[in-house]
């Protein structure tokens, strides 16, 4: 088994360098962008070729794997068995479009339903983060130690600006009971600072794509992933998610219940 | 006027840079952290060091001007009359304490009222942003375009984290007429962004250190930085400051005029 986490972290970490040199690349050039859900949900011309190609490279490499991906190149899924990947080409589409910034790629590996290796590039800073429960999570090639389990009131919390705005779950008693509210805009960046302990709570609602890599790299480090209720995430729907400290999700949940 | 910018702005870059050389050391110490006006309003024993530091200069330098500061090393300012040093030595003094990231040092110089050199650092990037109305603005030696005049709809919105949670002035309505919302943390990160055109607006309730190097870079690159009545800012006070590119601020004074 470590030795699966082992070639899949490298397989993962080559495809990440990769995708970031060419996006790198892309950031600057003109692109056909259009909307998704909604007018601030965007997709580019871009995040099909990086899908494409990632899904393509997956597919000569793991060929009896399945595919979860965003912009419609993978499988259909309908069961976590096997092994199975989640890709998001370019997560924080809108920091790609508008600031050239703050936006990253992942990918997560689940084998029959749990985290195997997770990876996140930072594109702009050059920073990837990877590993998984057989491996530990580095960022690059150095090894990150577990955060320390602060509480709400010690942290800065980052929380989807539409959820923190409608007051949904109760959210802005989160904010209020923590150091700060901060707003990025893209998961995986938010991931990076959770890893690295700069923030103490993520709350959004995340798509599988948005959360499988970022999963694995939390609880690998000991922090803490649910959903509402307090029970495991299903990795094959969308759902609004709480990443933390075991002691701030803890806290996020007792508010939550108050807002019922 | 123009040898007098260049002197002053060539000052203010070695200073920032030795400034910035000193603080990603001190970052990663611990701190004496103290409150002021609430728990989330911080203040460290680096923050009074380096102010000390930075006035001792100035000082030393241009011993006929006069220096507003943030931690009381300054002096007692009632007019704008000849040349003005503020100096904010720690901006995002929480970020610096919880994130290790994401804070600025900054210092802005005006002449008889009028901006005149601005310097902001991001300390951990290394990037130096300074210049005035003389001079242009440069990003260390690489000498910026003015951002594009975007609509609000075209851009995402900086409002601090309070202030949208409460709606005051009514800022949920740009937030929704936006491509949305980002909370950094730090003024000098966010003028930052503003003068790179990756966001197009950025309110919140500014103290005269807050704005002062941050007024003078915008204002050379074309954008506009104005109080809640669209009047120019008063700099020997503390107020609500709307700062963005000129579409978006004659756009946002509507909004806020409609919240009366």
């Amino acid at each position: 088994m470590k030795e699966t986490s082992q070639e899949i972290d490298r397989f993962l970490v080559e495809l990440l360098t990769n995708v970031g040199k060419n996006l790198e690349q892309d950031v600057t050039k003109t692109k056909d962008v259009d909307t998704k859900s909604g007018p601030n949900d965007l997709v580019t011309n871009f995040d099909k070729s990086t899908e494409r190609n990632i899904v393509g490279i997956i597919k000569q490499n793991y060929p009896d794997a399945t595919i979860v991906s965003e912009e419609g190149f993978g499988d259909v899924v309908n069961s976590m068995a096997g092994l199975v990947f989640f890709v998001d080409p370019i997560d924080g589409t809108m920091n790609f479009v508008k600031c050239h910034d703050s936006f990253a790629s992942m990918v997560g590996v689940y084998l029959d339903g749990k985290p195997l290796v997770g990876a996140i590039i930072n594109v702009m800073e050059h920073r990837i983060y990877h590993g998984g429960p057989d491996l530990g999570v580095f960022e690059n090639n150095h090894q990150l130690a577990q955060p320390i389990n602060s509480t709400l009131k010690e942290g800065l919390v980052i929380i989807s600006g539409p959820m923190v705005l409608k007051n949904y779950l109760n959210t802005q008693e989160v904010v209020h009971k923590s150091s700060g509210l901060r707003v990025l805009g893209c998961a995986g960046i938010v991931f990076e600072h959770l890893l690295k302990g700069k923030e103490v709570l993520y709350m959004s609602y995340l798509k599988p794509w948005d959360l499988a890599a970022g999963r694995v790299l939390c609880e690998t480090l000991g922090l803490s992933v649910v959903g509402v209720d307090g029970e495991p995430v299903d990795m094959l729907k969308s759902q609004v998610v709480i990443a933390g400290t075991q002691k701030v999700v803890s806290e996020v949940l007792e508010t939550v219940k108050n807002s019922k």
